[in-house]
């Protein structure tokens, strides 16, 4: 149950994760259960901004469908994706203590090998006899142990009997894919189309750690992208190619003290570092996305998946990282995201696998004329000659004229110069006197041409029917909002006072605004009510707070990253003011207020939470300045 | 597989549902799985924005905490919570075919009884026989069946081994209540204070029916509010005195011919017929909320639990209800939403179950003055004499003086006596001259009340730790989704055409606003994408069309509810009209624009839905006037 690599500001951020409500370990009351995390009332809303913030860059200004699937699928869609038989970790158990263990890890842990999975089970299990690697938990060998495969899927029954298996989906896109015959309807059959989903999904860790970056249970965003490989409109590029990030090829990654690339998408495109556009675009889209929603661009990068990570289908795959190490410590990179060009092998298994249409009918420029060969078997003499392989023969036939209608043209010239001369005809499908040959189950069958009825039809075609290729922005919301704590986790002193707080876009912040009366008395409780109410009204999300002293109200918003906070005073309600009471400063002492302003009657403070600087601006004026603070569309310093 | 209970209206909806991308059976390629919907680009939106705005109703404006805990929860919880031994259904399977089906809803639907499930098992076994019931699928003869309880929970195993069980949360209650530790030091241990959550729940239905409305996995939104029995502030019941809506009441329910009362919230409350004020806010906002999203209050109606529905802790239920059914066919009500009073059941059930304490601290207005018996034994007596029980025998000691502080008085005077007179002890607790008798174990043990040091102290407190109760508004999104569907489903004529829309209010439709170019030429698309890419940055949601003729633009849109239409053409661009197009009119040929205006250079047609009417507007005013259109504070009539 234990969090391991829990140093440094990790370690502070998940005490403040749990004391401020962003994220704690799940049922803690019955010992908590690993790699299940409940997101606190901070947390739930900084969560729910950024999947907003996702859905309007990725889904609504890209013109994209969103699709809602269920988190439990039944098992045909896993055969055919292959998650059934392949979506397995390498788990070694302790003869010893009992403990479960992921071997690769083991492997990686304590010895040089770098990426133990791709080594599979028989190698690992030789380096653990090698190195005689022991148990983490107890100490105990581990030589000689069978290394199993673990299926990551959770596993459950539908409905009564024991027959139907479903399973916790491992990834959102197989919800998106199964659905492409009904989606391909949606988008009119026209490519390309993007489908997003953003949902639960799941998997079965053998050890999970690292508090958020490894759990059972996560949510994901992702964009599948249908295209036609040869044709359709492409992305733009443009508008994103001024977007500079640090790109880690293959080849930098080769290389002897190989760096990253600090350069433009657009520069990366060119010199064919990220060969196909959309991946371009989306790592473009992606890099501007993480940035606005507080993800320090000094501590991410794009990094190529080696041909040893990336699966057999995919073309090109990038990671998005994030550096979430302490200060002063080696980095710790992070996958954020990853972008893969899936090419057609996700449709294609469902088409193979399942009963639909998983193609697009592309149309060609120019109608085209094809010879296409038939056959029309004259059954009145199969029949009598095959007996109830008649019908088998019959689709032999068929299959044979499409895929070598040579053999029926040299039969008939056989047949042809039989009825003339006497030549000899050649051997292989063209049989005796001017027969096809064909095997049905071993057997050899022997057709007279004529019998075939094999002709050759001149067919104008207007398009084919393509498999459509996926391009994949696949990424993950919690280590998104992990990422974004880390980054955005700021100490400094006001004051004279250490402060604790978090430097998130006003755009994600859990809490846009706190509102405080000064004093509980006086009505001033009454007119912060009001003045929190009206701001509720227009969608803002507002913390009301009239416990404790000004300054601590502030630290504790300061803490959940809540960027402004506006305190109601005796100006406010316009009465003389008690003056025992000043305006409200940052430390509990009625220092001078930082504005500097003469408290005009009808106004609130406004204070901003990175340089806690303060104004005065009318209650009236309020709930629209905030909107337009919290949307960027005005900057405090300016007011 | 199939979906039975589909006629009339519904059958209509099903259809459209699936064609137009609203919802349809999950991996329909596969054959498909009872009771897992998928909601497409239309339904996802749908879903969306009725959760948002669920989220700023029952969050934000009421300033409530939201969580998000996993689906996944551990064994311990269910124990704990009841689930795990009652969340059970009735099954009986047929000895001929091999079906399951639920046994009280065959009693249901083939005798008189109505609530089956009251009833248990064994006098639903004993209808059947008697009854001579069949199984539904094979008609074979159920009588004799073993009736089964069948858990509707799904169980999985989380991590290797097969020790940890867990399951797919059957509510998003539970979630919200095992943090209660946690939670309650983020509302500063301040009663009352609501938590919400909103989130997937699954139960594995026997026999999933009826469309989206008794599915295995669904979306819950659910409030726990906390609240002090006998203190705290009470809801603000004037801000919802003034709505009406119809309470079926026990009383009316158990009338002959009783119908429902027709009166506001407000008069419920005072009659005494919706008792607690929390439960009447909770009504009073929770239909102005499903009036907001769609619900047609003529086929809606609170109805309150009869004594048998309830849980034997709830005090009192309210469901609201919603007729689905076709028009000229019986009212088919079906379950909105639940408002229950739980009492203090859910976390003094964790309280007990968990090491956690589930209480919160109640200050007295005054301070209170109570005797403590206290003992304080005297171990140097009670080792040698009762060897190793003598510390069960402190214990044991220290329990009867909080619980019989008399037994020490008499013990003592009847020592003091002994000492002086030779009076005879009573029987009981105080023993032979002067001890007191505990029970450890089964045997008795005999102490001289000098050695127990029992006193008797005065104690100030200024509170008492109570376990909190809850009031429960919870919810199901996707029958609230279903139900919107039905009640605003809509067929008129519109130019001598037949016509299907969703007369959905603009804050919930999927898609805001279509936009069209007239013309697929001189640049009317591209001005047109200009103009949708505008909106969308706005925060509209937006669908571009450019196919078809207008007219069927217009229906497409209709069909999905989109409240407003956006055609770009020639007046948009300034540039002179084609004259072969005029203006765009609903039928496909080119009549009068139905607004009657001369197109003004620079301006766009917007078409509003439900009335077909259209106006001309300045492109440059199109964002803000939809925002205002769609929020409510605009009206299209009025423009």
């Amino acid at each position: 149950m234990s969090e391991d690599n829990e140093t440094g500001t990790s370690a502070d951020l998940t005490e403040l994760a749990k004391r401020r409500g962003f994220f704690t370990q799940s049922a803690g009351a019955y010992g908590g259960v690993s790699g299940f995390y409940t997101f606190g009332p901070q947390g739930a809303s900084l969560k729910d901004n950024i999947e907003n913030s996702w859905r309007d860059r990725f889904t609504l200004q890209e013109g994209n469908m969103e699709i809602d699937a269920p988190t439990v699928m039944p098992e045909p869609v896993f055969e055919a994706s292959g998650h059934l038989d392949g979506f397995d970790d390498m788990l070694v158990e302790c003869p010893s203590c009992g403990e479960s263990h992921r071997a690769d890890h083991i492997v990686e842990d304590n010895t040089e090998y770098e990426e133990a999975e791709g080594l599979g089970p028989d190698r690992v299990g030789q380096i653990i006899e090698e190195y005689e690697l022991v148990c983490p938990t107890c100490g105990t060998g581990l030589g000689g142990r069978a290394i199993e495969d673990f299926s990551l899927m959770f596993e459950t029954n539908i409905g009564p009997g024991s027959s139907s298996s479903g399973y916790l989906r491992p990834e959102t896109a197989q919800g998106i894919f199964v659905e492409f015959p009904q989606l391909k309807e949606y988008a009119r059959n026209r490519l390309p189309f993007g489908v997003t989903q953003i949902g639960r999904a799941y998997r079965n860790e053998i050890s999970p750690r690292k508090s958020l970056l490894r759990v059972r249970e996560f949510t994901q965003a992702e964009l599948e992208l249908f295209v036609d490989p040869e044709d359709g409109d492409g992305p733009d590029l443009d508008s994103v190619a001024d977007v500079v990030a640090p790109f880690y090829g293959v080849e930098q990654q080769e290389a002897e003290d190989g760096e990253p690339l600090e350069i433009t998408v657009g520069e990366a495109h060119e010199r064919g570092l990220v060969a196909d556009p959309w991946i371009a675009y989306y790592l473009g889209a992606g890099a501007e996305w993480y940035r606005s929603i507080g993800v320090d661009m000094d501590r991410f990068r794009f990094r190529q998946h080696l041909s040893g990570e990336r699966a057999h289908y995919a073309a090109d795959c990038w990671d998005a990282e994030a550096d979430v190490s302490g200060p002063g410590v080696e980095p710790d990179w992070i996958e954020l995201a990853g972008f893969a060009y899936r090419s057609d092998y996700d449709l294609s298994k469902h088409d193979e696998y399942s009963d639909e249409d998983y193609t697009v009918f592309r149309q060609y420029d120019e109608p085209v004329t094809v010879e296409r060969p038939t056959v029309d078997p004259d059954m009145s003499a199969l029949g009598p000659a095959f007996g109830g392989a008649a019908g088998d023969v019959a689709d032999a036939l068929a299959e044979l004229a499409a895929e070598d209608p040579e053999a029926f043209r040299e039969a008939r010239s056989a047949s042809d110069r039989s009825s003339g001369d006497g030549e000899k005809p050649r051997d292989g499908d063209a049989g005796e006197d001017g027969s096809v040959v064909v095997d049905v189950d071993g057997e050899s069958y022997e057709v007279p041409v004529e019998q075939t009825g094999f002709a050759v039809e001149e067919v104008t075609e207007s398009g084919e029917h393509i498999v459509p290729h996926v391009v994949e922005p696949s990424l993950g919301i919690d280590r998104a909002l992990y990422t974004v704590l880390d980054h955005c986790y700021r100490e400094d002193e006001v004051d004279g006072e250490e402060r604790t707080f978090l430097e998130l876009p006003a755009e994600v912040a859990p809490t846009t605004v706190g509102v405080f009366p000064l004093m509980d008395r006086d009505g001033l409780s009454e007119r912060a009510q009001e003045v929190a109410a009206d701001l509720r009204e227009q969608g803002l999300s507002v913390a009301y707070d009239d416990s404790g002293a000004i300054g601590r109200r502030y630290r504790r918003q300061d803490e959940v990253g809540t960027p402004f906070c506006v305190t109601v005073d005796y100006a406010t309600i316009g009465e003389a003011e008690d003056d025992s009471e000043g305006e409200p400063s940052e430390a509990q002492s009625a220092s001078e207020p930082s504005s500097g302003e003469q408290p005009r009657e009808g106004t609130v403070t406004v204070r901003e939470r990175d340089t806690t600087a303060q104004k005065r601006i009318a209650t009236e004026d309020l709930p629209e300045t905030l909107v337009a603070l919290r949307d960027g569309d005005a900057a405090f310093s300016e007011m």
